[in-house]
């Protein structure tokens, strides 16, 4: 990637931040520029040295910028990007939302024409703690960033986007926005709802025996509810899908429970071991 | 807890090996005898120092014996306690079993009348690593243990028991055996159960995009299937009871879902993160 290049990110979360951190640490940016409506987390990301500028017009942040990314909660995320594309002549505008089919089609609706240089991204990269505070430079090495072209999608805009992922340490797949909020509905908005769902229904009187086994089933319970109730509603069909998979096999499992079929549970119980051994961390 | 007394672990696994650890490590035992049924663990449990002496006949292992204490898997304890109160003259049996209630209601009546110092007990410690090999002499500090006595158990029964945990570095909580099983039927047996199901219904080809939220919420389907298996047979009604709550909180999510109802999904997320932040680990 050359370096003399500007890079402006709107949102400055624990995403964007990162983003950031690792731009200015690996020296790949001329300038960053941090863009986001509240002062306060401007001033925390230049307080972290995850930005070299801050401003909250968005007109102005982006400007001279060859790269923008938006990495704004994703309800927000196809207004930044039409009033990014419509500010500036950056040759990759991306995102960073888990959810991408909606925001894509939306996106190319919007812009249809316009030749807005948007290609979308989703890095599994996160935590549950947010906030520039809580960025770091190396949150993207080794993890896997989803670069998600529609049919309209230049196949160099594609590389850009793919280069600069890589640029950041991370490891990049394709595929279509469709099929990526198939796969993440079952790997991750699904595993979201349930363990929410299990944090909400564990009686209060029973808490103090929760222990790690507890602990990690209901870890991402802990994230933000407002950004995951924007994930479900952009990814509602997909997630419904997977959770009647789910209830399927939890009625399978009862039915089993109820008539002392430890032989069938034990089955199961297996295969689970199986693909979760397989992913090896 | 007085430091000349002879204590005899039948099981060496990760829980009755780290016990063992413990116990010499912390200078509390005169003599501490490993018991099982294959020589290869119990030479694995000598090599990393968990017991002095190993035998693989129960009855010569707990002659001598002050504690006993059966950390075999739960569908061989109640078979393994009464052995052991008919061969030796302990005045502390106990198991570390993730089910109490049929465990300690089968224990006292087989040995009625024979005043058997047996107390159940339950460590909230393990890892989904198994063996000797994984043993650690810390495995117990700041973790809870739930004695578990019945109605018939001697109070100073329950403070040995209570003493010896809380020389390991525990914290004890002491309940009946039913009232532990309907507790860890939701903290411990449904999380499990789900973590399965999750596991075992993700499709391989979307396992790509298996992230650390996927990875954190199915992390103990990875425990040994058997294992589970005798947990699950031995509270199968309460693993049910939590069960059907669970999934009413999923046909509503479900509900809300297909009818895009946003503010009631967000409540039911933040319910979940207050219960999920409340635990603080």
């Amino acid at each position: 990637m050359p370096v003399a290049i500007n890079v402006t990110i709107v949102g400055v979360g624990l995403i964007g931040g990162s983003i950031g951190l690792a731009l200015r640490e690996r020296k790949l940016a001329n300038r960053v520029v941090g863009c986001g409506r509240r002062q306060q987390s401007l001033n925390k990301a230049l307080a972290v040295g995850a930005i070299d500028e801050a401003s909250t017009d968005i007109t102005a942040a982006v400007a001279d910028a060859e790269i923008v990314v938006v990495a704004s909660p994703v309800a927000s995320v196809v207004d930044h990007v039409c009033r990014v594309a419509e500010s500036c002549r950056a040759d990759l505008i991306t995102d960073v939302g888990s959810t991408k089919g909606l925001i894509c089609r939306q996106i190319e609706k919007q812009l249809s024409g316009s030749n807005p240089h948007f290609v979308g991204s989703h890095p599994l990269a996160g935590d549950h703690r947010t906030g520039p505070e809580n960025a770091r430079a190396d949150l993207f090495v080794d993890r896997t960033v989803v670069v998600t072209p529609s049919e309209q999608t230049p196949d160099n805009l594609t590389q850009r986007a793919a280069e600069f992922w890589r640029s950041l340490g991370a490891k990049v797949v394709e595929m279509g926005p469709e099929e990526h909020d198939q796969a993440v509905g079952a790997t991750s908005h699904l595993p979201h709802l349930v363990a929410s769902a299990l944090a909400a229904c564990t009686p209060h009187k029973f808490l103090p025996l929760a222990a790690t086994g507890w602990a990690d089933t209901t870890r991402v319970a802990a994230g933000d509810p407002e950004l995951w109730t924007q994930i479900f509603s952009q990814n509602a069909p997909a997630v419904i899908n997977e959770l009647d998979n789910l209830m399927e096999q939890l009625v399978k499992l009862r039915g089993e429970l109820a008539s002392s079929d430890w032989q069938r549970i034990q089955e199961t119980l297996e295969k689970a071991k199986q693909v979760r051994d397989a992913l090896g961390i």
